[in-house]
């Protein structure tokens, strides 16, 4: 029997994890929910209903699983919780800073339930923070770095777009090669966030606008850009439209550290991604942490996890034995 | 109360787990054990007694993890469940074939001792055997190439020491770059044996040996060589000693594969390993993985488990709290 998945929210993220369940032969997607009104959205899978939030009030007999699609701002902080109660769950709650009340407010709720709720799930939080926790363990004495880029920061775009004057904005979150170059020698270095990392903006302006002012304005931005080194260009909605649609990032987590009686030897442990499409890899992380979910709690397991929390072979269709022989 | 180590064994590898064990505060060594004359064995740890590997039969009360540091050819398949029905244990166990059977064995005598085993810890089986399943679930549409190199081989170095006339020799396992740049480009290339990875051998030949024929003998060697492109190189004693004492080694695991509803983004995950010790990084790997066997064996689990069946936060000394907070 497959794994019946349900999605909340078709955004980026929702197709992303659409396609990617459409990947995975032992799963199926049940039904998409949304806070809009359904029959405004149309899915790309054949044969799956649109319904609306709602009626996941009463739906625990047909979904195995629950992926939360909202964004971490707003959505995930009310959804994460209510939905626990309810179901297996799993999201992509990236604000670093409050993973620890977000954590013991989805736990009461999935202790209570019995059942498993998965947060943070993605590649960062998620791939780099394993990357980061492995290293850790086996290196302690070392340093650890991450960079992000080259990519779109969904973030920072946005933040350019509230600007007055613009009418559309893409920002490109680009690591520093030099920076990079010198952590993987080994040679550990102090970086300053304006050595780790520069900006890129491409920015249409609003016909007739200040783009001296927009620039500036870009460029000093407290927190977004005022500590990088900042590059804007001012293109067309065509040249937008043209070389800016898709939504590519990765990055790498670094740690260099040295062993030995004497540390006298250096070790470099890296881990690279190159992403195409940050919501279909951020979906397809999320699929494989679903089917841990359900696979957990199928084993009687309940409350809140993250990924440092999940033994690796319950995100893998294959068998234990299977594993052990061939990929092991 | 610190983790309570034993080690079996006192080659490269026992070194390198002394010398990581050194390195977490949580741990101490208890007792290198070894089926030598203990008195000949010096360690290096100031305080640590060296006991002969008979004295393992009372020693339950005084070791909480025992590390098992001979080699897979003839010491692990008795020695590891021999001792699993006494200690936890961890070992290296890396003949990748015959890992289904080691498995069975370990798993019968932990299961009947209450104690974790854990076999086949290392970085190849190990942390490239973790990256190969996270990369295989995320991207299932997809394929994985694991390099190794640049290193030293043991087991080729030994191959070329049983040539007639050869008096020492050291053979580096070397990545052809070109192939590496193909798969990373997500080509999905379909890669010979010989395309992958070079041999380059280092021989001091005994006085008068005839080295075109050592040469040959190399090249032509079935399994080990006459399936590689092959350099000989011959040099001094003294070269060798200055040159290729060191036993660095590496590589690489990379997975391309597509995602989205036409397969339209591609996608590139790379885990890379640049070690300066060999035996100290799989030591060090392997202490971390005792961790891991203490306190999942202090939470009631048994039997046999692989890098694969057990959860990341096991390995780290920090509690769940600090890695949500920091590390996540």
């Amino acid at each position: 029997m497959s794994i019946r998945i349900g999605i909340l929210g078709y955004g980026n993220l929702g197709k992303g994890v659409e396609s990617a369940v459409g990947q995975n032969p032992d799963m199926e997607l049940k039904a998409v929910f949304t806070r809009r009104n359904p029959e405004g959205v149309k899915v790309r899978t054949e044969g799956v209903k649109v319904l609306h939030a709602d009626e996941l009030a009463h739906m625990q007999d047909e979904i195995d699983v629950l992926i939360l699609c909202g964004g971490s701002a707003t959505d995930l902080p009310v959804q994460t919780p209510k939905y626990a109660q309810m179901y297996n769950v799993v999201d992509s709650f990236d604000t670093h800073a409050k993973i620890p009340e977000h954590f013991a407010a989805v736990d009461e709720a999935a202790e209570k339930a019995g059942k498993i709720s998965i947060i943070s799930c993605g590649w960062d939080p998620g791939m780099f923070s394993l990357n980061r926790l492995y290293a850790d363990a086996v290196l302690p004495e070392g340093s650890a770095y991450t960079f992000w880029g080259k990519g779109v920061s969904q973030g920072h775009s946005d933040a350019v777009r509230r600007i007055a004057g613009v009418k559309d904005a893409r920002q490109y979150t680009i690591p520093v090669p030099e920076a990079v170059e010198e952590v993987r020698s080994g040679s550990n270095p102090t970086l300053t966030t304006r050595q780790k990392h520069t900006r890129e903006c491409f920015v249409v302006a609003e016909d007739g606008a200040d783009t001296a002012r927009i620039e500036n304005e870009i460029k000093t931005m407290p927190n977004y850009f005022a500590d990088y080194d900042t590059t804007v260009h001012f293109i067309t909605e065509e040249e937008m439209k043209r070389d800016h649609s898709g939504l590519p990032h990765g990055g790498c987590v670094i740690r260099t550290g040295k062993t030995g009686m004497n540390r006298e030897h250096k070790h470099v442990i890296e881990y690279h991604l190159t992403l195409d499409s940050n919501p279909e890899f951020t979906g397809s992380v999320i699929t494989a942490y679903a089917r841990a979910a359900y696979r957990m709690n199928q084993e009687g397991m309940k409350g809140c996890k993250t990924v440092l929390d999940i033994a690796p072979a319950y995100l893998s269709a294959k068998s234990g034995e299977e594993l052990r022989a061939h990929l092991l």
